[in-house]
This record gives structure tokens, sequence and C-alpha cells, in this order.
């Protein structure tokens, strides 16, 4: 559009007649700021309607449209090529970012952009599988998210029963840790004898963005069923918790998929291990109860490549064939023995890269927590048996070493256990 | 220091005992983020204690410490010119943005990081103009910047008698148009009759980032004597609130230096005209009361260079020499005359390039308002004399018409005005 | 006890370690207010655990040690009769109030303490059904009871999916016209299309004292069924709440039985009307959509009494006979036409006193709502079938003839309605 | 007005055009009430522009128009002497309630109704002390405040410098202790080393009933002019709050004339003893730092009655007609010996009745305070030296000893002090 039609279509109304591809196209080009955030809403509310390959289309349009302008990053190129001063390469820096960063920082104006451009990100995400042209799109996002999500903007606060319904029913939504099932049992959960906190972010009002689940305990749990699938528990909730000396996180879970690879878990269970130490000073240890999503697989892939004994297969099988004979009791002990052994090898033993193979392992103990103790018949649901064989562990994390189990861990690839769980992995038969 | 030093200086809490240049280092080499972040919080708390030199010191050693990988940007450069795909700049784009970007970031995540972070910037600016070798520090800060307060996550809070004092003595302290004479003067400034807005954001509590005072009116205002010294005005506020039509911008004010070139004013009096609009549906004009800052210095320059017919220079002396005998009245009214005529000329027809000379009207002809009227005798403050020949202009905020004026100014450099204003121009003598 | 005794036993804590009838006594015995109100707590915490005998004993015990001083009251009467001066009256009435309302006002000023003085009045109102000999205690309670719940003190405030789940679920529980399903119903209820508002007061914190839950439709609803059972309305209702012009009262129930006889209702039915008139100026419309909760008993009474035509209690039986035949649809409609026609005379002329016999009509009228409309089929639940015969009225809430009727209705016992409904009467056979 | 009169006048809007007093009578006889509510907010709104004598009138008309039933009453009476049962006695004591007390329960429910009614209240204090006869009335009011002001209603809140300036400026205007000379002295007593704490109600919003001012200090304060006029003890003032032990109260103020004789005091300086404890457990030790107002005024009443010693009136003169001369010191310390041992004696012996003289003595010593020190040269204003003599005494709230200390001055009378303070009082001279 010539300059004179811009000045005549902004008097007339006509700049929202026309298809959203000229309206992106004009975001960059007009002035006025006011015009531009009513433009910039109003591609944002076609894009809402937008069925799959319409959003495609619309990454490929911002990829195609928005790309750096050549010759000035040439220019660029040259002159720091000519002198690598901190100028140039700021200067280089700059003319190699895309102006599509600068659509998604008008997008972000519009009043409610925010949380739309964390769903945008979640399609890019799953449309970037098949179409990965535009993981370039995904990337300009990705760095605006890093910045706008820095940790110092979120703020951690308690979900308890005096929290808005609107924001409690996304924790039945987002749990994807030990299902919810329903209002009664989300009330047992945040209510006396158990905590629950999320990182909020101010520009996602009511969007808990992570939470953890913790249970105030006397000593470690070991079952989960005990945790949270026990009504007897709550009645004496109360008093319960004033006796506790240990707090259980035994779920911590994201909430958005769009802010999937822009991790906050870590600082979170610190800071709220932090919050209960300072408001419960009688809590006075950390652990959490925690799944081994990776060992069923591991088991079958392992018995598969014949790394299995001839006992330990026959075991493996009966617990895989029978999940309705939960917990497999024999007289000897005989399964646990087995199963156990099985199970801390794989924690302690099995690596992807340097780095242990289960992905909670690799979360807890990067985090600087120490293997502390596996619990056989701790999990009696379908996903339990089926990945843990049943079995939950708890990982400890004890304020004194966690720095040093970090660092340990990081520069030298050490996974940290208690002596009892090291212990374990050596009755292997 | 080695791996192996810094796992024991872990452990032995010595990571704290040393210079801040070792803690800098470490920021970007550990890995666990609760000791990062004690680190950065430590450096932080050393940071508010440097004198000047140690400030410009601390820039310098950023700037030479967290440089880029020069053999990764080289690689970069050449994967690119091999193969301009979108991919390939993006690669370009993160090997050219130095690692001081990162250090800045978890400064952030210092609870209190972002104050600081804004002060830091102010300290930057400052030392940067003897020593502009630091100016790449800045642009790494400004870049931030930019993202963390994009106008998508300021709020526009309403500021008045109920708002913390706390908050309202930031207003005495950052007023820069017409000084704010104590407590009375802020109760006149926020309650009936007047409006007072800022912009804020959720990592600067009680900090507003800008903010803007209107007064209700009833038609035009011409005096700012009359609008915030007199007394009398008051008693009868409330009754004026309800019989105006018109809010009159008179003073618009920047409180962060440290976010200097960061703009929000355009957008804060858009915003606040929709506002007003919506809650007092009686009120139907928009316009400032401004001075024009730049015109006593434009005729001193005028004047030197023989500019100012032999008539102009005779007022001209005279109104320079005898601030005492404000305003300055004649039988014939000819200071009037011929200071208004000069004054229109220079709002009208100086420029600086294409745009007016006169740094208010480049803001408010920017934004699409319409040079209106002149006033006479409007400010006898001091500086308003000096500057300004006591004169005061009205830019008109026209809904309808504000947006084809901002495009008509930023693409053909028209300044456009009322008639009446046109017409004061072309008497000059 | 003796001074001595009290002073000792203030300082070794015995105080603590009686029971609590010395407690009690004490209560406005000892003057050291810190003391006392340690003490109150110290009894309402007793009182919590005190079985239904217990409590008994305890309202009995304030009535016997908490009397007037009679001797005090004789000459109080004797100087009343001497003089009749106002002062001598406000003397007798000092006189003649009986020290147990220092005593409830004591345990007010507990922390907690408001909440439990109304569930005790609960207790009282429960027992002094069989033992009337405690009704002056209730009396003491009621007069407290009316000056601080003077609905000054009341905020109307309005109930949606952001207000704290721990008060939504009173909703849940408190219903009592038409009950709520679980949670996804209670979402339906206070969402789009739908307005849900309740009053609380400041020491009762979460607790609503009454609710009232609207609709808002496009002209007047007269199926209940229609209005909250259907899901489908739930889609759309974004949109239909848009096009709305009526608000339809469908449900209004109190919270607090304690507050008994602590009338809210109609002010609270009036406040609503003049806030969705403000907040959505295109609901022009306001009525209920009520049970006729007395009609079925009424029915009953006139059948065995002799007062229906054979026509008329065939109809009845068919109808109480055949709950699952609803709606009961005859080729002829001679069933609506008979049962209305009943309905309406029962509504128009049975009465009690002056008053109309239903004490939903009671209620709505003396508020000066108008009989508008009778709907047929509108309430399938068990409830509205046995008591309402399936129907559902509409009162209309005019403003400008509401305080005509009221008072027509106060004065001269007029039952206002529409000509339509009067007509129904007339069609008995 | 007949009850025809009143439905046309309803519906006429006629209600509205009359005088205040028919308006008032209709209060109690009109039923609707949302009708009455409107003319009780317009006899208000008439209210407040009353003069003097119109609200005399408007008090004697509630007196005489709103008296209670006498045929009522003395059916009352005759029921009580035939049978005194409880039930009789209620009859009795609502018999002789006069209707006055709804016309104000009305005049509450009008939204700003409170706040107003503490207005005409102290407009009712002010007019009885020469009007006795409208006593019966503030009676009424004051027996309703009596309820609604219950402590348990009452809310502690913290004044900081975060606290909106609409509430900060009431303590500049309440302060009746130590003045308070304008923001800057204010921002001091908010801030970092001080303490303010008020008592809130819900329907008195923004309204502070009383506060009390503390310094944190270390050891006991002797001098007011070190604490609240001295600048330089603010630069420090974080440190030295960190190094605290003692909490100095140095001046409780009420707020609101409306409710005098409906004392909080007594619980405030408790409740806030209580909060500090818990929140800064470094503070061990609570005292006062307070006036004496009224040593000067016996002092005079000493002399002429010839109760000093020749010496002491010398010196006691020369005190009282040099106040220029503070702190009136001479070589051997005799003013000091001399005015001390006065002022203990004072405090220690002068009675009014069983109590202390002394009104501040009379409130901290029945709330179970310690007389522990006597500060000579405390207060150099002029206030100050009139009536104390430039000094100023310590109370002490010793937390194991003031329930004791209460109940033993209660019941027996006892002055309780520090054995120096019972010393000073004997060196008179």
């Amino acid at each position: 559009m010539a300059l004179q039609d811009i000045l005549k279509s902004v008097s007339s109304g006509a700049l929202w007649r026309r298809n959203w591809q000229d309206m992106c196209r004009d975001l960059l080009r007009l002035k006025d700021e006011a015009t531009v955030l009513k433009l910039a809403a109003h591609v944002l509310r076609l894009y809402r309607h937008f069925d799959e390959d319409e959003r495609l289309e619309f990454f490929r349009f911002l990829l195609e449209n928005f790309r750096v302008d050549a010759d000035a990053l040439k220019a660029a190129i040259a002159q720091y090529q000519l002198d690598p001063s901190p100028a140039n390469v700021q200067h280089l820096n700059r003319a190699s970012q895309p102006p599509r960063r600068q659509v998604f920082e008008l997008f972000n104006m519009v009043p409610g952009g925010t949380p739309l451009l964390v769903d945008m990100r979640s399609d890019l995400l799953r449309l970037r599988r098949e179409h990965p042209d535009i993981s370039a799109v995904d990337e300009d996002l990705t760095a605006l998210f890093r910045a706008w999500f820095n940790r110092g903007f979120l703020t951690l606060e308690q979900i308890n029963w005096d929290t808005p319904a609107a924001v409690l029913e996304k924790l039945i939504e987002y749990e994807a840790v030990h299902e919810i099932q329903g209002w009664d049992d989300l009330q047992r959960r945040v209510s006396s004898g158990r905590r629950c906190y999320a990182f909020f972010h101010p520009a996602l009002p009511g969007e808990p963005i992570i939470f953890v689940q913790a249970a105030l305990t006397s000593g470690l749990a070991g079952s989960i069923d005990q945790l949270i699938r026990d009504e007897s528990t709550r009645a004496d909730a109360g008093e319960s918790e004033a006796s506790a000396d240990t707090a259980i996180f035994y779920s911590i879970s994201n909430c958005q998929h769009g802010l999937t690879g822009i991790a906050f878990g870590d600082l979170l269970i610190k800071q709220v291990v932090d919050l209960i130490s300072s408001e419960l000073p009688h809590i006075k240890a950390f652990a959490t109860l925690s799944p081994i999503p990776g060992f069923g697989g591991w088991l079958t892939k392992a018995q598969a490549a014949g790394e299995l004994s001839a006992a330990e297969a026959t075991v493996v099988e009966t617990v895989r064939n029978n999940p309705d004979q939960f917990p497999w009791q024999t007289d000897d002990g005989s399964t646990e023995t087995v199963m156990s052994a099985l199970c801390a090898h794989y924690l302690l033993h099995e690596k992807r890269g340097d780095a242990p193979l289960d992905p909670v392992a690799r979360f807890h103990l990067r985090n600087g927590a120490r293997l502390e103790r596996l619990n056989w018949a701790a999990d009696s649901s379908a996903k339990g048996k089926q990945q843990s064989a049943g079995m939950l562990v708890n990982y400890v994390y004890d304020q004194k070493s966690v720095t040093r189990n970090h660092e340990s861990y990081v520069y030298e690839g050490n996974v940290i256990s208690s002596n009892a769980f090291a212990q374990l992995a050596r009755k292997r038969q």
C-alpha cells in the first residue's frame, strides 16, 4: 500500500476490512502506536479462529515476511570482520535479529496478549514436529519468553481452599503425576496436613505456571496410597500437621505447554523448602515420593536384550502379567527383593550419556537431592504398576548437602545415594 | 578456579570470601541455580556500596569478561554465508549475543533485582557520557529492558489521596514540569477536579514509571497559575468537576532515569483519554497546557544570528531583562503581539531535521495532537518566564483526527495547527 | 471466690483449672479485660465440645445466674412511677436488661466469637422448642444480633467462579430452593448468563448470610428445568447474556440458621435489582421464578374439606398419584386448565389472617412484587411435583410500581396481580 | 397523614417535598423498607446542613416524638410485678426502650450512616452540656454504639508509610500528646525504629478510632525530645531497630470525639504488646513515656493551700516563672531533687476518691502497669513545661505482673511502683 493509501485507509476505517496478511504487513509499517495495537488485536482475534492449516500458514507467513535485511546483515558482518569491537558485535547482533520478534512484542502489548502468545507457542511446538521449517519462528518466541518469564518476575503463592475456584480447577486439569479425582480429592490436597504452592506470572493472572504438592508427615512416607487416597487420614489432619517433622513432595506439574523448555521446577522446590522451613520450623526434613517412570520401559528392553538373569526374568514376567495380584506377595518376599534390586540398579547405573536414564531421577539428582529409599507396593494405580512396578522412591533434599551434591553430580557425574539404597542394587540375582 | 576447588569452596562457604571479580566470573560457571543466585545477590549488595570509580570498573569488567566467543561467531558467520537459512540467521544471532546479557538476567532473578538494575542503568547512562566504551554494556541492558518493560506488562493506575504515602512522595520528587510545593499542593493535584494516572510495572512495586496530571475544566484552560496555584479553585472543585467538559493535561513526568529511551508517554496519554472518556462521559475534549521549553534558547540564537527584526529584538530584550514586569503589559498590547507571533513561528516553522525544534512540540505532534492556541501570560514561574516567555500552548487531542494527524506528521512532516494558530505566525513584524 | 483468692488464682494460673460454671461467674466479676477475655475464650472452647444436655445446662446456667437485680429494678420502677421522665425511662430500661447480655458481649470480643455466637443461637433455637424456659436467653442474643447485623454493616458481593472455593462450597450446602448438583452445576450457576449475589458481614468472613441467584434471559422464563438443568444452555451463555433483557431470580436462600428472624431478604433483592440495572443497562425487567410451596398441602386439606368440585378432585388425584406421568398431558389440556385455576385461586384468595397463605407469595407480595404468570410443567423435580404440582410462578418486580404495590398490600391487604393471572382463577370448574 | 394520603404521596413523590419533622415521623410509620431508607437518607442530608439551633431542635424532636408507649410500659410493669419471670423482665425491658433507637438503627442502614451517627453523637455531647434534657437521646445512641463498636468488630492495623495518605493525615489531625509537625515528622513516626498501630471499624473505613505510637529503643527511654524531635536519630534507625530491646509507647490518642466513653485504649496497648512480642522477639520490655498532665494544676492548688514547704515553694516559683531557663540547672541539682520528689508524691499519694488524681496515671495503673522511673528535663515543649514541669514518667507493662497489678489496683487500691520511684517521694523537703 502506498503511503497516501495508508493515510486514506486509516481515515476511512478500511484498514480493518482487509485480509490478515495485509494487516500483518502493516504492523511494522504504520507508525501510530494506537492504530498498530488495534490492528494487532484484530489479527489475534482472527488467529483464535484459525484452523490447524491456517495456523501453519500464519507461522510460515511470519517466517517469510519478517526476515532480516540481508544487505544490512552483510554490511554488519563486513564491519565486524574489519573491527571486532563490542559495538560492532552489538551491531551484528541487532542486524541478525529477525523483525518477527517485534511483531511478537506488539502482540504482547494487546490486552490479553501474553496468554494468547503462550497458547500460540503451544501450537508452534505441535506443528513444528511435522513442519520443522517453522522452528525459526519458535526461536523468536522462545527468546522473548526467556526474557519475559525471568524468574524474578514470578511469584510463589500458596494454593488452598480459599483460592478462587477458577484457579483450583486448573490444578485438577494440570495435575500430571497422581490424578485428582474431583473437588473432594482436591480439597484434601490443599487442606490441613498438605501444602500446595505455585508460581504465577503477573501477565497470566489466575494461571498457575507450575505447582508442587507436599504432605506433612512424621518421618519419610513410603506410600502414595496412604498419602492421598486414604480418606481416614483426613480427620486427624490438623493434629498430624502439628506433630509432623517431614515434608514430602509427591507431585510437581507444569501447567503451560506453551512454556515448555523454560524450566522453573528446580527453583520452585527450593523456594518451597525455604518457605516451609520458616513457616513451620518443626519441619526438619524434605523429601519427595517419586515415580520411576522409565523403569517399566527399561525392563522390557533389558529383558529383550538378555540382560536379566533367569530368576529376574521370571519375576518380571509375573509382575507384568498379573497387575491384579499387586502387591505380588510371596512367602519369602522374593518378588520384592528381585524387583527392588533391579529398580535400584536402574536408577543408579543405567544412563543416557552421563546422566541417569530415568527422567525424574535426572531432575532431582541434578537439583542436588539424594536417592534415599525405595518403597515397595507404594502405588496401586494402573499407571504406577505399569511404569514403576508399583514402587516409589524417596529423593531427600538435605539443605546442608544439596549444593555439594549438585555440583558433584554436574561436574563429576556422581549419583548420590544413601548406603541402604546403594546396597539394594548389589542384591541382584 | 579449578572444578575441584569450586566444589571445595561451595562446601566450605569460601565462595563468599573472595573479591567481586571472582564471584562475577563464577556466575556463569557454576551450575547450581540456588548457589548462583546467592552469589548474584552478594555481588549486587557490594555494587550498592561501590563509588563512581568502582562502578566504572564494574562495567568495564563486564565488558571485557563476558565477550562473545570469537571463534564460535566466526563459525556462525561462515555457516550463514554458506547458507543464509532462517536457522542459520538465528544461529548467528545467538552467537553474536554477549553472555553479559545472561549476567543481567541472573541479577534480575535476585529479589529486588529489577529496581536495582534500573538504578544500575541510570549509572551506566551517566558514566558512558565520559566513557563511551561502556555503551556496549548499556546496549545489553537496554535490550533486556525493552523486553521486560513491554507495555503489555504495565498497568495504568489512578493516583489519589487514598494512594500510599510512599508512592505519593515520589510524585513530589519526580514532577518535572510544574514543581509540587509540598503535601498540601500534592493533595490538591490528586483531589476533586483533578486526575493523576501512572504506569506501574509488577517488578517495581510502589514505583511509578511515568505519570500524567490532568485538570477538569470548562473549556480550554489557558493559565497554569489558575489551574494549580490558585487556592480559591479548590473549594468548589467538586462542583466544577461535575460541570467540566474538558480534560487538560498539564504535566507528564518520567520517574525512572534508568528507563530513559524506553518510551511510554504517548500510550499513557491515549489510555488516559480512553479511561476518562468512559468514566466521565461528560468530558468531551482533551488538550494539554504545555510549556515551550526551547523557545527562549532559540530566541537568543535567532537574535545573535540577526534573524529578528529591529522591532522584535527590542521587545525580546525588554521581556528578557525585566522578568519582574511580567506580564509586560503595554497599552497597545504590542509585547504580546510580537512575542506571540515569534513563538507561533518557532513552533510551526523552526525544525531540527524534518521535525519541530521544540521537544514538547515533537512529542505531542508525533502523537497526533494539533497546535490549538497560544496563551499569553500563562505561567509566572521563573522557569516559565525564562524558557517560554511566560506563555503556554494548548495541544488538542481530538479522537477523530489524532491517527490521521499522526500519520500525516510522520510520513509527510506536516505540523497540524488550528487556523487561528497559523494566523498568529503571519503577524511577525 | 473471695477477692484475695481471685488475686491468688490469677497469679498462679489456677483460674483456668476450674469448672466452666465458676469461670462464667468470674466473667463479670473480674476487672482486667485481658484476663476476662482469656476466660471467655476458654469457656467458648469448652462449649464447642458440649453435648446437647450440657448446652441446655449452659443456657439454664446463664438464665439463672445472670438475672436482673430485682431490688434495683424495683427501685427503678418506683422512680419511674414517681416521675416518668425520659431519664427515668432510660434508667428503667437499663435496670431491666439482664447482665447476660454483657456475657454475650464478652463472648463476641473473643477472636472468632461472632461465628460461634451465631452457632450458639442455632443451638438455642433448636433447644427452646422443647425447653421454652430458655427463650429469655434467646431474647438477649436476638437483641444483640439485631444491633450487630444492622444492614448498614452488611456488604453485597457478587459470587462468581473467581470466588474462593471455601465460600462457593457453602452455596452448595445452603441452596434451599433448587439443589446444586456438585461443582459443575455450581460453576454454571455463577458463570456467564447467570448472576449470584450474597450479603456478607465483616465479622463472618467467608460466610454468606443470604444469597440470591438470577438468570439473564430474553423475556420471562417459565421453566426452571430450562434455566438450570439444561446443559445445552451453557455454550451460548455469553451470547445470550448480551441479548438478554430480563433478570429472573430463581432462588433465594438463607445461610445462617442462627440468624433466623433477622431478615435481610427483601433488601437483598432490591439492592441486586439496582446493581444489575446500573451494570447491565439492557436488562429492563426483573422477575422471579418461584415455587408455590404451600399449594400441595392446601390441596390436600381443601379436598378433605370438600372444597373441590368433583372434576377438580379427579384431576388432583391423577396428578398426585402419578408423579411419573409429569407433565400429565391430555389432549384437551384439561389437567393444566384445572390445576392452573386451582393454583391461581390458592395464591390470590387463600389467606392466613390478612396475608396470603403461601409463604413465598407473602414474601414477594410484601416486597411490592406482582403476581404475573403461572407456568405449567416448569419444575420436574420430585419436590416441585409434590409441593407445586410442577408449576412455578413469576412475580414481577416493576421498579415503578413496587413501592405503591407494597404500601397497598400492607395497608389495604391488596394482592396485586396481572389481568391474565386474575383471569386464571376465574376458570375454576 | 392518613393512609390514603401516604399511598398517594408515595406514588407522586410528594413524600420528599415536606419538612424534616414530617419525614421523621414517617420513618417508623411507613412499611416499605426501600422507601424508608430513602427518607432516612434524605433526613441525614438535611441534618448535615443544620446549624447549631436546628440540631438542638432535631434532638428535642427525637426526644419528644419517639417516647415509649406509657400505657404499654404500665402494663408491662404490672405484669412483671405479678410474676417476675425472665420472660416478663424481657417484656419490661422491651417496653421501656424508646423507639428512638429504631430511628437511629434506620439511620445506620443508610450508606455512610455510621460515620454520620458518630458525628451526630459528637454534636449531642457538645449540646447536652448546656441542654441536659437531651441526655436521654444520647443514652440511646450510646447503647447502640456499645453494641456496634464491640471490640470483636475492631481490627488492629499497623500504620506505616505505605498507608494511604487519607489515613495518615488523620494522625496529624488527631495526635493529642506530642503534636506532629507536618509530613516529615509524620514519616519519621511511622518508619524504621518506630511503630504505629490503630483500631479500625469496618463501617468507618479509613477512619482510625484510636492509635498508639511506639519507639524501639535500647533500654528505657527518658526523653521525648530524643525520641521524636532529634533528626539525627533517623539515619541509623534501621540499625538501632535491630539492636533494640524495648518498646516505648509515647503517645496514645483517641480519634473520634463521637465515641467518647466507649473506651478501647487498654486493650489496644495489650494487643500491640502481643503483636510486637511475636513479630520482634528481641523486644523484651514494654513501657510508656508519659506526661503527668495534672501535676502543674495540683502544684498551684497545693501551693495556694499551703501544702508546700518554703523550700519547695521557692523552687516551684522559679520553674513556673522561667520556662525559658529549662532545664533549670543548678550546681547542686536541687531543682531536680525538689521537683522530682513533689511529682513522685503527686503520682503516688494524691487521689481522687480511691484512684490517683492524675488521669494518665489512672489509665496505666488501672491497666496493670507499674510506675517505674521519673525523667527530669525530658520534654521541652511549652505544654510539657507547663503541665509536667518538663518531666515524663515511664510506666512499665511487665507481662508477668500486669494482671496481678491490675487486680491489686482495682480491688485494693494499690499503686504499684518500683523501689526507686517510691524512694523519690520520700525526699520531699
